[in-house]
């Protein structure tokens, strides 16, 4: 392990020395992704003084391992003829998303002075919307026909891959149209006879992507079937290009990151998630407004069934102050509880089916939390306003609320999946409301009928 | 894609005609990815039927895609001759997985059973602790000598990657000892001439692994360097085994719901993270109470910030009905913040040295947000109550409170990152608690200056 930090620092020396040969030498020899990390680290006019410094092919292969904004930030800033022979040494599928973030008339004057086939490839990239396979996929595949044998396929790899710099992971097998009818893995190649025909070794029950489906989908398709890569074909089964992992790997954690942001009550739908942290401010609020709307209409209901019970408060001010404490604990409880089923129906760990069951084991986990906190709560409310009916009520009202709280936590996303609406989108902010609500009639109805009337 | 839902309806229907042969045929016909979502939906007893009617070959790959506890029972379920034959045909690594969730008597029986080098290698894996690369890598690798020539390597492989089941990615290049000295891809030993030698087109500097690196660590390494496959080695550099991506998949996965669960107070640091779901109840309630224990000390805090102004609740009770309102926006708003910043630090979208600007950025936006909502609470109050001075109170209140909300939520999370403390475990509760504590206080602050004096 490298410790970024450190390095950062002694760059950071050699830049102010200006002894450059040796900054020079020293960047181009770390890895890549230890490159892209002290990047991230470096100032803007610190990072493009070494970038200039890298040699062209090291350049490139950072720049796939950047952050857009950076990409383009550092392609910018540099002399046009060399980004654009930055450019030239991407992937396919790199170099669209790079000239895709650009604005129009850069990334044109880019095409325009990549070699012809280059930029014509590229271009048919960007016709794709960038959130599906098509956006994804690398076009350059090592293809083969059914009819080679498998030394044909390995004098062809021989010739073919060094110039294209194709990724290798598997070998697809095509008809004279493209037409996608087999794939075939280099361990099989590589352990068969070389006299055996392509099509005698050959699978031809793929798993394949259509240049159509979206980032979700092909996140599950990777997960689930654990390959290196997917073809990608067209409507008429003809063969694109493929998706490997790494770029999967991407995606994913985009995945990830607005499962997470959603839990939270952070809109992803209308608002790209990159947006949300980084973009203009304006949709920052735009994701993030929609569910605290919704929070707001909940709590003025809490409000609401409050104020029904004002002259209980009148009566005893009190009874008031507690509100926070059983909100606050109910919410969190609760919850916890919406984040473990949400999170096991995202991963298929818990399904529909098994509903009940988790319903009734949230229950106990909450019987059981809310009594050790019913408890504790009227002890201390006990002994702090020397009042055991309030102490009482209370811990009855702490009880009721925090088992109430992850029933209802636990219910909810299961109700939501069947009637097909996405639990990770939708509960958050809307069983916590809900649970405030219910939590705040129970602890008055029990105020007003043990307490308030007895005194 | 496939409907899983239909396919289990329609395999229930054969169950009950009793017409196995034509079951056998339909489920040894799925990918094993399908047949383990298949599995998952059906009941026990319908599952170990289904099981049965699988080929060995198809039984063990499909054991591989299942969840552990699924694993044991179904190989605890059927004859224990047939079992130890699955658990031979499972790679090295599954099989220690699969032996090592066994009560110990029964994995020992097992281990007795199997072929006496199968059964040594799957011993010493068990001797790893499972969170560590020692406890997930497959010993099964394909080396190779410097001296050899591509061709010699082409023939090595040709003879032993097919007698020993080995998965193929990378060659890896080692000297007597075993000791690794460099690696092989397989795109390169396809691409280069075959007199080449083996030394001359390794690259030797190898991003390896340690048998003692733990999961989390290993994890990333795969998402920063991007390799399809790691090499595992001990204190001496002897190449001990390898770990590919599709094992750091299900790790990845398990990273992603710990960081989920801690998010919303779970934690995962003293209970592992499946019991949570469906392990005992005693651990189940063991992981969420730490944090629900510190919401309640926070709480009560609130509570004594309440009755230090009981004379204005008292005075005027109204205003207690308001405290869901401004606590439950408050908390919201400000798990979001909390919720971007510490997705952004563990993602390295943000940094420690970016605070500052995410700390002005996140302030403008609740100011934004909390001047929408203060209006529209202030209005909504006024048309309620008919009472100026406390629609303006209470609508000054949400922009103070949410303001200040985003920016405690913003701020804490770099502040614990400074300090070292891991903000994914810290945060969420306590800040939501903070929040509720300030959020209170300048409250009934407003209250006690602008409305009870004046009136």
């Amino acid at each position: 392990m490298i410790n970024i930090q450190n390095i950062v620092e002694r760059l950071r020396e050699i830049i102010d020395d200006d002894t450059l040969i040796q900054l020079k030498e020293e960047l181009n020899s770390y890895h890549v992704a230890d490159l892209a990390d002290i990047f991230q680290e470096l100032k803007p006019e610190e990072r493009l003084q070494c970038f200039k410094l890298l040699d062209l092919e090291k350049a490139a292969d950072l720049v796939e391992y950047l952050p857009p904004q950076m990409q383009v930030e550092l392609l910018g800033d540099i002399d046009e003829e060399v980004a654009s022979r930055i450019i030239n040494k991407l992937p396919h599928d790199a170099a669209a998303d790079v000239l895709g973030d650009m604005e129009e008339d850069e990334s044109e004057s880019y095409l325009d002075k990549l070699p012809h086939k280059f930029s014509e490839e590229v271009r048919e990239l960007l016709t794709y919307n960038e959130d599906t396979a098509g956006g994804i996929m690398n076009p350059v595949v090592l293809t083969v026909n059914a009819g080679m044998s498998v030394q044909d396929v390995l004098n062809h790899i021989r010739t073919k891959a060094e110039e294209d710099n194709t990724e290798l992971y598997y070998v697809y097998v095509v008809d004279k149209q493209n037409h996608l009818l087999g794939v075939l893995s280099l361990r099989k190649l590589l352990t068969s006879p070389v006299t055996m025909k392509v099509e005698d070794i050959m699978t031809s029950d793929i798993v394949k992507l259509h240049v159509d489906d979206y980032n979700d989908f092909i996140v599950d398709e990777f997960m689930k079937y654990q390959y290196n890569a997917l073809p990608v074909v067209d409507l008429y089964n003809r063969l694109k290009g493929m998706i490997t992992w790494d770029d999967v790997h991407d995606l994913f954690e985009e995945e990830t990151t607005e499962e997470i942001y959603q839990s939270s009550g952070i809109s992803t739908e209308a608002v790209d998630e990159d947006e949300i942290l980084s973009g203009n401010l304006f949709n920052a609020v735009r994701a993030r407004t929609p569910w605290l709307f919704i929070t707001l209409i909940g709590e003025f209901l809490a409000v609401n069934v409050a104020n029904h019970f004002n002259h209980t408060v009148a009566a005893l001010p009190i009874v008031a102050i507690f509100m926070p404490l059983l909100a606050g604990l109910g919410g969190n409880i609760g919850t916890q509880s919406i984040t473990l089923m949400v999170r096991g129906l995202s991963t298929g760990e818990v399904t529909l089916s098994s509903a009940l069951h988790y319903i009734l084991r949230e229950s106990v986990v909450g019987l059981g939390i809310g009594t050790i906190f019913g408890i504790l709560v009227a002890l201390v409310t006990f002994g702090w306003q020397h009042n055991i009916d309030l102490g009482i009520v209370v811990g009855l009202a702490m009880v009721t609320n925090m088992t109430l709280a992850t029933m209802i936590g636990t219910l909810a996303p299961f109700g939501l999946k069947a009637i097909k609406i996405d639990p990770a989108v939708a509960c958050g902010p809307l069983i916590a409301t809900a649970i405030d609500v219910i939590g705040l009639t129970i602890y008055f109805t029990l105020v007003s009928t043990f307490l308030v009337k007895t005194m």
